[in-house]
């Protein structure tokens, strides 16, 4: 089960469909998951500068990156030689060189100078001074916003993509049992994360993980009111209630999940907050399917809780597949009001409800796939909040 | 063993007096690094655009971040909760409303619209957009560029820092130790990587592990010549040599540690190479003490392993210490030709000479900490290739 050069080619032509579309001529690609999308390029180099440059009128793109990682774009990606063009060593983290003013030179080599340049202005991987570099460097280009122009084909995944990501979910469905089995009074939040991380690395007997691009989030006690804290070595108190949001990923693809954990008996504020939180999980999962706009399910959302008071301000949900991080999250379609995207089979989401009051909070989560006729989830674990009662959890197992 | 808050306040007070040599009035940081040395926030949240904001006349900086992150800012920051500034979830990677906005528009509000405004411009969280926004939405600022400005003072760290570091080089010796044990004939690399991992997190019985900014790197084989591939599911063969680059990390603070295996006898050319890369670091750690320049670490390298004929490209090592993905470098000082940094007690560096030919390479390195007289390296583990001859290893253990 591996990505043929066929699909690569497929995806570069819809990227340049794209950007005929936008009146873009030359297209420089530094989101890592767009560069690994396009030219199978893996490695964990992007905390320098690097990029592929697609050009309206050549079969392949180019890749731009630091000498010492040309060979490992030789071993991952399926692009020619001739096209892996290396930077040498002092345009890293220099302050009188920049791997931009390199982009630029070979641009005007080639003669790409004076064309319709797309850049991905709000990636990560494309700083404020990335832009002024190439602005300074290429002064007769036509700079174009180039934003999410390959996150939004990636929006619908081909049955291989489907296939990466349920091996992911294998591997998500068995750190979640690991994790939440090994949470209990007396324990270190340390070591729960280490057990976690173990089994996301090591996956199953058929297939190796790979690393998720967002570490395991496991907020407890008092900071369940807040998502996106990650662990300490302190030790789980009796009554405790711990939030687990990890994915499992394979091949860079990554299959979220949360469930919410509490050591003995829960307050009956979090069983009252996880039974709405479910209740209205399920009702989005029963009226997603194609031909529906994201919007009309964050609608179905607010009003199967609106009975409970409880508000949502965030969003529902987001995109997600192939990823590098700091985000799984594909950045295009959300699910919250206003978002017009329409459901398409094999649009793949992390569907995730959760609500985070003043002093506790409750996630409960699925990452789904559209089908032809509704949506299926990834996973299969049990939904509510898991009550764990001395070394047994009820609900769960 | 932790920082208080005097320990905040002086480095707000460093970070003032920077401000003002540069003519910087008001300070806009988004790198999650300097923003964890300014206020502690320490959340995986740095996915989506957040930021401090120090103010030449203020005591505190302000926290910009997402509504659902606030209480993270309460829970890991020394800041007032009312300098806490949380901004609606519709900004979230929408393509109507951007961050960036809601922070000019609190400029305004504060009166800080019309100042000498510096930005970190080549900072993977402060994006071309980010810019293109603050500079519609502030058009009476001034922009100036900050890039590095906290990062230098992070150069030199403290006491604690220092602790810190030690604490992620014990854990660093554990993983490298399980990691070498571990590899051989018929093993999987991503078990591996799944041990070094579980390692990593869960520490000590002391204390706990924190992630490290950087997943660990194993590129085997002919993979081994470039530094930054993973590990794939593959099983390791007779004869194959593994590069391990890693690190350890203790509540944001690394201690990275780079080793090479062979299973099996090793090629004499890899032997050979292994004898001059030893040989060449050996000679920088014998020569490293206050008052030099980092280029003079870099000669001290070229003049030892002149008569090998092997030119190393790349820079030599790079000053590190707290940090988030995708790096453990503080992009400040490197060891390399032409670097003048003169070197100080407490500055801490990962000097790594990897080598990365056609077909092999290997790495040997150690992190460091300037002292009053030399240096120490924070790990001690033997440096040389290790041989793995069946379930024993040899020179290591």
């Amino acid at each position: 089960m591996s990505l043929g050069t066929t699909e690569y080619q497929k995806r570069i032509v819809k990227t340049k469909q794209r950007m005929v579309e936008k009146g873009i001529e030359v297209l420089l690609i530094t989101d890592p998951a767009n560069m690994n999308y396009l030219s199978g390029y893996d490695g964990w180099s992007f905390y320098v500068h690097q990029m592929l440059i697609v050009i309206d009128d050549e079969d392949q793109p180019i890749w731009i990156g630091r000498n010492q990682d040309t060979n490992g774009a030789k071993a991952t990606s399926w692009l020619y030689h001739e096209n892996l063009i290396p930077y040498p060593d002092d345009y890293v983290q220099s302050d009188t060189k920049h791997p931009m003013d390199f982009v630029a030179d070979i641009l005007k080599q080639i003669g790409q100078d004076k064309r319709a340049v797309g850049v991905e202005m709000d990636n990560y991987y494309f700083t404020a001074k990335c832009y002024e570099q190439l602005r300074k460097g290429l002064p007769n280009a036509e700079f174009k916003d180039a934003t999410l122009l390959v996150n939004w084909i990636r929006l619908i995944k081909s049955d291989t993509e489907i296939q990466y990501m349920k091996r992911a979910a294998t591997i998500v469905e068995k750190a979640m049992m690991d994790g939440i089995g090994m949470i209990n009074e007396g324990v270190r939040e340390c070591d729960v994360a280490a057990k976690i991380f173990h089994t996301q690395i090591t996956g199953t007997k058929e297939f190796g993980g790979d690393y998720p691009a967002i570490v395991p989030l496991l907020p407890s006690g008092e900071k369940t009111s807040t998502p996106h804290l990650t662990w300490t070595d302190d030790r789980y108190k009796k009554g405790d209630s711990v939030i687990l949001e990890l994915a499992g990923c394979y091949k860079r693809y990554h299959s979220p999940l949360a469930r919410t954990v509490n050591i003995g008996q829960p307050s009956e504020r979090l069983q009252s907050l996880s039974g709405i939180v479910v209740e209205g999980l399920n009702a989005c999962l029963d009226m997603i399917k194609p031909g529906i706009a994201c919007e009309e399910i964050e609608e179905t959302w607010r009003k199967t809780i609106h009975k409970s008071g409880i508000v949502k301000e965030s969003r529902l949900g987001y995109a997600m597949g192939l990823n590098y991080p700091p985000d799984w999250g594909e950045h295009t379609a959300s699910i919250r009001k206003g978002d017009k995207t329409i459901l398409q089979p094999n649009m793949t989401f992390h569907l995730i409800p959760g609500i985070w009051l003043d002093q506790y909070g409750f996630e409960a989560s699925e990452a789904l796939r559209v089908t032809a006729t509704g949506c299926e989830t990834f996973a299969s674990l049990p939904r509510q909040l898991v009550i764990k009662e001395g070394a047994l959890e009820t609900n769960f197992n």
